[in-house]
């Protein structure tokens, strides 16, 4: 058995710091009054909608997992086409994100009124509960991810136990426990969408445009729906996602560790492997520290706060990066300088895309401003100059992504272009290293995330309650504060699916390689002789499959890789578009038949509204779930591995820019408007008013639906491929 | 000197027929009469107008030209880096494209007020003088494309004989006359969509939506800009894409095919370089005979004209698809049966892309009507599912693609994967050839597409004109039946210009080669042994610049790919909206300054809209044009070989995805208010026909600028990465 080091220990230990900090801070949130018994009556209302919609997609969620898990039973016992824990890491992959999620809602769902309650004392005391709730997500998260990690590479390698190979096996099926978090994700981010646009943009269809009543009024039957939508879209679609993300760039990091130090002397294999668990566990104590970081006084201008929240996140990220060099140094990691250059690579990736998504989509800048003044002429002049504005806005965003992947690359394997095998393996955990860079202090930037929807509800709430003008103005900063840290939340989600699918990618060439190896299906390799296909290199590996870009299999995957994620934003953009003219149709009604909705004597039936845009949701999502699972397993039988690499290269390069166009587009129409609302061009109520209001609702489904769907579908693509390895590998 | 068989002079008096009866289209189209004397002068106005914009655009194209040209001569004369002919072939191709343009446009300029005063007598009459003017264009492009390629074809052979490897340098050589084809059709279709889209949303922001006055009415000063447009983008532009694609696909399938057969015995080689010559020229005669029998009678309904346009495309590609098995067994090329099949597959393939194209853009189908009914809740709801099924209608055309590629690939070389040196190239000519198969009867179905805006102007003439309900009637069923051909023709462009890309990213390869072979650097093969370039097979070629997916060269090509095509959308999007706000100003201006302008007694300064129009659009084209041209010259410098493949690979399915995107989404916003316009939803001037005005003037840039921009791009990228070869290999 390989000797595991103690510092292993340290990955428990934080997960459990982890969960007990929030834990702790969950109680004292709770312990905070929760305000007027109407504040109560309506977060009452919004807690109910949320976790009747919650329970009801657990349900279709778990239908679908007992039959994804029989499947990977039948395959791994029946026809020995896949590893046997394969079935019970998919389970608890999938049942910790579940997990996150519940605890991660019901958090931001009890913390919004007492953050509106909050908010009358002081915008200190608002801020206060609003983040450190929404660090409590964060904190289950990192928790639950370090906690499956830790736990299942302590079983396996107490099962399996030998050469090194053993480390590969270990690492290679963890991975798939990342199957299960993936498909949990899937069905959070994309039901979660539905849900929330069609809410909203049904909500605002009637309300603002038609009966010209403002955001959140009580007298809107769709308004506790919307607000039950930032919760599920926003907080648990957001942190699903992200788990994903976390627990895919450590694992395949460690995987691609394994291998590429497969042949070193001593235990630097697994060095190797546990080191980006130990960067996310360092990560989770920084996280911690920039958590207790963040405070302001009262009478702070939005820019205080966000120097507030950005302080908390900056000195995290700093002190992980230089933690990075002394984790690495100690562990004596080959090349240790360059490797640590490539973490920081993935880092300053991060924040330069969070940079560049705040230009893009905030007010302050030309891009969105221009988005305004486009209204001048018009609602379809605000539409082309914001798809314009947002297909530009993607050059930044790659051309970082590429840079950080070449450079977290040649730093980890010394500059090293031969393209050897070596010095591919090495350049690949360069890059995967890199993914968990990003995502190191996801604990405090999952925070900055779930504060978000806690505030946009603590503003409605403040709305629906009457509370008084102080009270919402504090509110409102605390909002538009959230909008920006949103926007940038959603830059840094998108880049580091794009480094984590890129991760699981080269992944995927082990999967392949041990799934031959288990069935006894031998490989030549460049020089033509026969070879067990787990001693195949990556070049013996493009070989022997072909993976080069004049193969047609490789190019028709690309092909159709490009077209998945236009479909899949297409089919979401639909499923929004039908579940909210339901909403509207509902809304009109009860405008029609309840009498004195308007005058504000009569009740609307809120209940109504949320069942609908629940039972949309769950229908709608089922059609894009499907597709994005089933495409990478027929592309795998009908055209082989080849295609299937190709496959996830065209759909990474064309979903990870669709993905920011979609974001970026969505965000910067959002604030337009809200420009447009302070004052600019005419202010709220002028033709211009209207023609940003357009856009706005183009944007809704852009920003929170199809955009951050394109980030499951181009990870979990790579992760159905690594778990159907097996499958492709006996069809071919 | 390699034997030039006899039945090569068939291509060049195919050329000389499709010239001849073009010039024969004009004569007759110029006999008829032109109308009343107000016809003549709208007639006037607008062709002085378009042949003003094509000077002016020729001009500017004329300074790229020469910096190109004197460029590539330094390249070829002071580095040897490139063949001494280029610089000449370069020239020659921009010319005739450009002259291509200059005809088509001048006959469609004066065919417009004739086709609106053969309406008045019948609709055959009307529909003959619009088609056979169309006809013209479709002629010239491929009679001009013949020719050029006859002429070079003979004097370089003329030139380079011995042995096999000279038909190679010959037919590489003469695909660099191609990147003059491309840059005039960069410059065409982009400064032609953006002048079309800013005049057309220019006029119709003011005109329709503000002073509520109908479309083409002479009393907004926009409508002759927005006539010209028309010419400029739809006739010249088009015209300069499709001799761009007509020629790549010719010569790069000559390419491939020198390569594929260089080691066989006997004029196989030969035979094999002028088959794709010979199967356009035989199309060329099977158009004519098409053109020949559209003819309709009095009182033809849409179903029929649309049948009678169908009759003569669809017996012509029939009878070509037979010929093609006759051609190919008479050359007695290699597989002569599966090659056969190869072609079969582009043309099948340019059929369903056509299809899926009607079927999602016309309104005589559910989506369209969908997005029709989406207005019942606002403008947000019609983009909102416009945009959904856009994206949804690119899953047809890239399965297609995909399949075509696949069959055309396996057909040719035999139904053989092993990815030998030799299946691959055989594979490659087969995929070029179903390029030339589906742009071999390009004389028609280019004359439907100029068909379209000739009867559109025909429409407006009349309506300036005043010209009576029954004729309008009559020019209204013909500007129809245009947008379904225009709508099937973008469907078609986008098709034939993804299978010639890919013709000509495997012709780069070959580039490459002969550059590494003209400046002696050694290559490996896949043994390790090193060779001269020029013998290395594509296996060595992909092994030695290691072109497969774990590159991170490669990957990050890809992704720079993909953003290319949407900061391209994006930049050509942004110039379209500043154009037309640029019009919509002046249109006003003149409303306000000009005296009895909408009475009706006050003449508007159309000049002036012309001008904008015109300024705008070669200022704007600029950067867009620039970035198309420089991006693959820096990636070939900073990653090389194995980048510049994965751009081309990562642009072309992106790009491919999104333009199918953009121009189906276009049209069926264009097509939804049509239905709207027929009465449905309300009819015109109802709350529905303002939200479906909406998505119509967001489609215009969508379906007439940046969609078709994209084919292109997708062609330009691999042009440029071929030409600047030299310099890729001299850099490396």
């Amino acid at each position: 058995m390989e000797q595991i080091p103690m510092v292993f220990w340290l990955i428990p230990i934080a997960s459990v710091c982890a969960l007990f900090m929030a834990w702790f801070f969950f109680r004292s949130m709770m312990k905070a009054d929760e305000g007027t018994p109407r504040m109560i009556e309506i977060a009452g209302y919004i807690r109910h909608g949320a976790m009747a919609y919650l329970k009801q997609q657990y349900k279709v969620v778990l239908i679908v997992f007992v039959i994804l898990a029989i499947i990977f039973a039948i395959m791994a016992y029946g026809f020995n086409a896949q590893n046997p824990w394969v079935p019970f890491a998919f389970l608890t992959g999938g049942f910790f994100s579940g997990l996150a999620g519940f605890f991660g809602m019901k958090t931001a769902t009890y913390a919004s009124a007492r953050t509106a309650n909050a908010a009358r004392h002081s915008l200190d005391h608002g801020l206060k509960i609003a983040f450190r709730s929404g660090a409590v997500m964060g904190l289950v998260v990192v928790g639950l991810g370090l906690l499956d990690i830790a736990v299942w590479f302590l079983v396996l390698n107490h099962f399996y136990n030998g050469d090194s190979s053993s480390l590969i096996i270990v690492t290679t099926t963890m991975l798939t426990f990342g199957m299960g978090a993936s498909t949990q994700a899937l069905f959070a981010r994309v039901g979660g969408g539905i849900y929330t646009k069609a809410a909203d943009v049904g909500a605002d269809l009637v309300g603002k445009v038609e009966a010209d009543i403002p955001e959140d009024d009580p007298r809107n039957p769709a308004t506790i729906a919307d607000n039950v939508g930032d919760n599920v879209g926003d907080v648990a679609g957001m942190g699903a996602d992200l788990y994903e993300s976390y627990c895919g760039s450590i694992l395949s990091t460690a995987a691609l560790g394994a291998t590429a130090f497969a042949a070193s002397a001593g235990d630097m294999q697994m060095r190797a492997v546990i080191a980006p668990m130990l960067i996310a566990a360092v990560g989770v104590f920084l996280s911690l520290l920039g958590i207790f970081m963040v405070r302001t006084k009262e009478g702070a201008t939005m820019k205080d706060l966000l120097r507030a929240l950005g302080l908390g996140t900056n000195t995290a990220a700093v002190l992980i990066a230089l933690a990075t060099f002394a984790i690495l140094y100690l562990l004596q990691i080959e090349n240790w300088l360059g490797v640590s250059f490539s973490v920081i690579s993935g880092l300053l990736a991060g924040v330069i895309i969070g940079q560049s998504t705040e230009y893009y989509t905030s007010q302050t800048y030309k891009p969105t401003k221009s988005i305004s003044e486009a209204s001048k002429t018009g609602a379809a002049t605000v539409i082309i100059k914001g798809i314009g504005t947002g297909m530009i806005s993607t050059c930044i965003p790659v051309l970082t992504i590429s840079v950080a992947i070449m450079l977290s690359y040649l730093c980890a394997n010394g500059f090293d272009m031969s393209m050897s095998a070596q010095s591919i393996q090495t350049g690949l955990y360069g890059i995967g290293i890199a993914a968990v860079g990003m995502l190191s202090t996801l604990g405090i930037t999952l925070a900055t995330d779930a504060y978000g929807p806690i505030a946009d509800n603590a503003g409605g709430n403040a709305e629906m309650s009457n509370l008084g003008e102080e009270v919402r103005e504090r509110t409102d900063s605390l909002d538009a504060l959230g909008n920006t840290t949103a926007a940038t939340g959603k830059g840094f989600a998108i880049g580091s699916a794009a480094l984590t699918a890129l991760a699981l990618l080269a992944s995927y060439i082990e999967e392949i390689k041990i799934a031959m190896h288990r069935v006894g299906t031998m490989m030549t390799n460049v020089a033509g002789d026969a070879i067990d296909a787990s001693n195949a290199t990556i070049p013996d590996f493009m070989n022997y499959f072909q993976v080069n870009l004049m193969n047609p299999k490789v190019l028709v995957g690309a092909f159709v890789g490009a077209m998945a994620a236009f479909l899949f934003c297409g089919l979401t953009m639909g499923a929004v578009g039908r579940a909210a003219a339901k909403m509207v149709e509902e809304v009109r009604r009860q405008f029609r038949e309840i009498k004195g909705i308007l005058e504000g004597t009569g009740t609307p039936d809120y209940g109504r509204c949320v069942e609908i845009s629940t039972l949309s949701a769950q229908q709608e999502m089922i059609i894009p779930s499907i597709l994005a699972i089933i495409i990478p397993i027929i592309v795998g039988v009908v055209l082989g591995v080849a295609g299937v690499l190709g496959l996830l290269v065209g759909g990474l390069a064309a979903g990870f820019t669709l993905a920011v166009f979609m974001a970026n587009a969505g965000g910067s129409w959002d604030n337009a408007k809200k420009y447009v609302e302070e004052g600019n061009f005419g202010g709220k109520g002028s033709a211009c008013h209207k023609a940003t209001i357009v856009g706005d609702t183009v944007g809704d489904p852009f920003k929170d639906t199809s955009g951050p769907s394109l980030n499951i579908l181009i990870k979990l693509m790579s992760m159905v491929s690594i778990v159907m390895a097996g499958l492709t590998v006996a069809m071919s």
